[in-house]
């Protein structure tokens, strides 16, 4: 059947609204979000409905359409966009984005799969609670996408990831089986919990079309403090000590490297006056949703330890709500500092807490024999053990082509290093269709062989997100 | 071939001391926790390597022998004996109970799967952390097991469940593949997260061989109260309230009604003088690492305001650790309160927290309408939607008997009441061999279809504790 044959059948189910087939339309649906790469489709279909979702996987397994489930496109792996072949279909979740329930006595909130994340965020503000989920692109992304990549971000210190806020789920199998979950309990220990599959699945065992996340105390008092690190700081010992200290009232370790802040500095309109220490800076947040605790006393208190052990050269702590958010604009502007100084390659590394230091040091090495010329960029959610370790694209030179040169030499003796300490060529970014070599590369083999059974189980004839992750039993490597 | 074949196989396998084939020296292993059920068995294996239980597996499923892994035997579900044809095999983790690492900067315990809780969190205490899994087996029960059941316990509300604490695993599969993803990463995005799938599954998938938790900072100081909750009391808005001025430092927010208090005020030799409000009693605790809060103060400024409201009849501050342990005594005693009473039937209701008070008020209702006379202990971790709703066995009645009768008829409309509140009949216990009707009548059919294709994916053969919780797809139902 001709694929104009199979439009019309589509349309037929979502209606006018719910079908692009207009190339110069459904450009913004293939090309992935750090455009490395322009794949191809004949549709992008738009459901507004669960029984929509589950009517177009049915009639696309029928026919042996793939399908590229996509919420708002921000994956850094590509994995949210098709692949070059023009047989796989796009299903955007943009138009399921409905708040279906806020639960405050529960504190729980249940939405639509294809809702924006800052939607979710401020529905959950308004009845005085917090959806503790934060991360750079939470005006774009979207629900059923955090929970595919199982997203981070910054709050995972004191909350956790998308894993750890999921409490209910709904979603379509590859033969349209509905599974539909959608409970707000804490505890429901009745079997395998399906929905944890689908965290972090990337779109390749189903499509999610809604979701509970768990929502926490909406935090009224914050204190927040900028850390010079003095030459020789043990990172992972100061972290530690703040933890223990403020008594996982801790809700954000960032730290930054020089070049980094540097980077962000250059960036902004109203430069920030807030500089690095000899070994970068850490941004250090507490939270709290009660009126009873003073935490401006308590970061003072519990800074007073490593000032005094000579691991913080100076520590900055905002008087004032802007100059708070002054310290969280400078952390976030690095990756505009990035992209424009020409970009970079994005290294997100985990290690275990205790290994950080020893990963700085050789890799830094590694860089230095690589080109002695190249600059870093190293900042990241450290409290997670989490590295956002990016190689500055240098000027004048082309960014994809850098890219795909760096990431096929230099970055892959820095997963090994990673991998030799215990740690992960990917903390929060996921595997898409751009990590899956490196999945080949580092996971261990038992676990491999176990997600291609998960598939398998999930998705036998490969029809959601081919080519993403791993795939079924029986099938050749797609690489 | 003859079992006395497979036995001299298995005891080249294991050696000597791996192997009980003595029936009387069998008999703890074929028996559940609750006594409920006595299964059959030709052989207690008893491994210590990892390499072992792969040989094992490997062995069995070539002749088509069904495992059933035991750690603590200490479920409520009858997830851990065999069933009565004798043709399945015990393998007990007891003797793999080694502490492998302990990591301090990283906060990470790595232990074999036997290791017994307490022993677990007797390590991570010696090194300044806590394990903060905590429930009343721990001197007996194994990681293992609290890894297959996702235990909950008394930190939940807090720390969250065992699968909140999980960082690595590694595991033996059916056909003798090891998974060995001991990494200690809180972050760790690649691909399908294959441990999730062994948390819950009680046995069913594979055998959890070692593990790797995650350890938060050893709890310095606590505050601890005792609060008479007065008549119409609202508890859900009792706890939001709490943990919200708590500021997410309360640790255990305990219900107990007025029956289960003075159970177990009639068990203990040296009675408390601690007593319940009109509705019931509620132990609060907040815990911290922090030499820089007082929890007292924050506990007495907390407090202030329910009682002002009049939801708090009194409110009893513990003074010092002996009049803490006191009230965690009291709290602790009821389930031997209701033994000593002639035991109970046990039902693990979870409610949204929005629902808990309608729960009580509905199944209230339906328990005096089936018998006026039937007395109930209602107790639980309430901070996370769980009521442990038991109904006492009368004196003079046979227990079993009484639990068979009161299981196959008022039990059935308590967890009818509990899944229209959009509730479960297990939050903690899970659903091993004696809870699989419930599985099959309350479940989701996607959730339960998807259920099975993960055990198909796993274990086809049916190999791995059979008769517990889903059947391979392809299989009749066993029940």
């Amino acid at each position: 059947m001709s694929q104009s044959v199979h439009v019309r059948a589509f349309r037929d189910l979502v209606g006018d609204g719910g079908v692009i087939d207009d190339p110069e339309r459904m450009a913004v649906y293939v090309t992935d979000q750090r455009q490395l790469s322009t794949g191809s489709t004949f549709a992008v279909l738009k459901p507004t409905t669960t029984k929509q979702v589950a009517d177009i996987v049915r009639l696309a397994a029928h026919h042996g359409i793939g399908i590229v489930p996509q919420g708002g496109n921000t994956s850094y792996c590509g994995g949210a966009t098709p692949d070059a072949s023009g047989r796989q279909i796009v299903v955007s979740l943009e138009r399921m984005d409905r708040i279906r329930e806020v639960d405050p006595v529960s504190m729980s909130i249940s939405v639509d799969a294809g809702t924006i994340l800052k939607n979710a965020q401020d529905a959950a503000a308004a009845a005085g609670l917090l959806l503790p989920l934060s991360l750079g692109a939470e005006g774009s992304c979207r629900i059923g996408g955090n929970i595919g990549t199982n997203a981070g971000g910054l709050s995972v210190l004191r909350y956790g990831m998308t894993r750890d806020l999921l409490l209910g789920i709904e979603a379509v199998l590859a033969d349209g089986t509905v599974i539909s979950d959608m409970r707000k309990l804490r505890k429901n220990n009745t079997g395998y919990d399906v929905k944890q599959c689908f965290v972090g699945s990337e779109g390749t065992l189903g499509i999610v079309t809604g979701a509970v996340l768990r929502l926490a105390p909406l935090p009224t008092r914050r204190a927040t403090a900028w850390l010079k690190l003095a030459r020789g700081a043990p990172l992972a010992d100061l972290l530690a000590l703040i933890r223990r200290e403020s008594a996982d009232l801790l809700t954000a370790f960032e730290f930054m490297a020089a070049r980094s802040i540097a980077l962000a500095t250059e960036a902004m309109t109203d430069p920030s006056t807030l500089r690095a220490g000899p070994e970068g800076a850490v941004l250090v947040e507490f939270a709290s949703s009660s009126r009873h605790l003073d935490l401006d006393e308590l970061m003072e208190a519990v800074l007073a330890e490593p000032i005094e052990a000579g691991w913080i050269e100076d520590a900055l702590l905002a008087q004032s709500g802007s100059q708070r958010t002054a310290m969280w604009r400078l952390r976030e502007t690095i990756p505009e500092g990035e992209k424009r100084r020409n970009g970079s390659v994005k290294h997100d590394i985990s290690v275990p807490l205790s290994s950080i230091q020893r990963f700085l040091d050789l890799a830094g090495a590694q860089v230095r024999s690589y080109d002695g010329d190249l600059e870093l960029s190293v900042y990241g959610h450290v409290g997670d053990g989490n590295l956002h370790y990016n190689v500055l694209v240098p000027a004048g030179v082309d960014r994809i082509e850098f890219t795909k040169r760096i990431e096929s030499s230099l970055s892959l003796q820095l997963y090994d290093t990673a991998a030799a300490l215990g740690g992960t060529f990917s903390a929060e970014h996921g595997v898409g269709r751009f990590k899956k070599h490196l999945l080949e590369r580092y996971g261990d083999l038992g676990r491999i062989a176990a997600m291609r059974r998960i598939k398998t189980a999930f998705d036998p004839a490969d029809i959601m997100n081919a080519g993403a992750i791993v795939c079924p039993l029986g099938e050749k490597s797609t690489r």
